[in-house]
């Protein structure tokens, strides 16, 4: 219980459905978060919570508060969040992208907890009157509140989300070489030929369409003897058929 | 219907529960996405799914498909999600924080289809033959799937989010002038010095604590005026019982 993610709360203050406190407890799994705290849910026996697979244990470990300052009184940063425009604004309004840089600067060194509202009425004026500031899931609708779990597991991503993969290439597809692209072309031509697809007369420019054509095509290292070894059968049928 | 997150086709492919179209759908109302596929449902009465708040018109825009090929038939580009570590994968598979972006570049121009399996098995190795990549959600447990709304907000949401955001200062909160700060650490002196705090032999080095201690504070303007106001009246009172 050592890691920075270890360090985040997640609150979830007055939960009305206990599937959301699975949910949100299945997206810390997903994500490797641990600390799950609840405060005055509806439902006392939100831990058989089902669909919550793989957050059983989380659930079991779940605190239950009966109240937000109980449920924060060990942060030193508390975040409320937020999909939906805010009446009056009482606290600075951070969007996820920002508020999560925010708060990953403050998890190597101290608690910090992030508070999830009820699915009807999102956080109280009492329970926002809590946190430092609030974050909002920039959501294209500000009528249409955000699906408990689905808000909590995109607060996790972001937290969890690693900037540099966006930049970072994939592990390329190794390309086939030129000499098995001109072997597959050879083929390619081969068949055309026997299948009685050139024209004699253009038959040099066609050649040149075709090994560009092939080129363009992008054929990994792997395929390369696949497809030569489908041509080949190909063009063995076509012979035996030109044969008889 | 053109604007480019109208050409992203959503296909749920062999889905059990209806609830959770439900949450797709309700994600992609979040994020301002239109169209949504399904193939072969559990349920075919998907569309009275409940608590999909706000996902209703989306839901019953709903294309229905007998099959993967059909669904995706308009595509461009094909790209199939998983969260889990895939058996033998026969596909290039990119992190979504990457992935989203090759998608982001294609949509201007052409439509794209992301392929979301069921529930239990995910995207079967036949689904899988249509998708020229696989993106998969960074999850820390590979062995732990995520619960499928919970999937589709994520892709959603980063291809919606806005890398500039993250770099972003919020709209600062507007500090406390240093004449009202002077304001404030001179009321607190006077304060103080009614309440018997002040030792009249340090009553310098005092002054300048405090004023360093107020700076500190980083007190906004407009809570100033509420500071000084509160300052006078126990000034007043301290004053008024001194008095007596």
């Amino acid at each position: 219980m050592t890691g920075w993610k270890d360090r985040l709360r997640v609150v979830l203050v007055a939960t009305r459905n206990p599937l959301n406190i699975g949910a949100a407890a299945r997206a810390m799994a997903n994500f490797g978060f641990t600390r799950l705290r609840v405060v005055n849910p509806y439902d006392v026996a939100f831990r058989e919570a089902r669909s919550a697979v793989g957050a059983a244990p989380l659930l079991e470990r779940a605190e239950m508060f009966p109240s937000v300052a109980d449920a924060i009184a060990d942060a030193a940063l508390v975040v409320g969040t937020t999909s939906v425009g805010h009446r009056e604004l009482h606290h600075p309004l951070r969007r996820l992208e920002y508020g999560a840089g925010l708060i990953l600067r403050r998890l190597p060194h101290s608690p910090v907890a992030l508070l999830f509202g009820s699915e009807k009425f999102g956080l109280s004026n009492q329970d926002l009157s809590h946190c430092h500031w609030l974050m909002r899931i920039p959501t294209s609708d500000r009528n249409l509140s955000m699906n408990l779990g689905q808000a909590v597991a995109l607060c996790l991503y972001e937290l969890a989300r690693d900037p540099k993969a966006a930049a970072a290439r994939p592990e390329r597809i190794r390309p086939a070489a030129a000499l098995e692209l001109e072997q597959i072309t050879d083929l390619w031509r081969e068949t055309l030929r026997a299948s009685g697809y050139v024209n004699p007369l253009t038959a040099g420019s066609m050649e040149e369409k075709l090994r560009r054509m092939i080129r363009r095509w992008k054929i990994p290292a792997r395929d390369a003897p696949v497809a030569m070894g489908m041509l080949r059968q190909i063009l063995w049928k076509l012979g035996r058929t030109g044969a008889k």
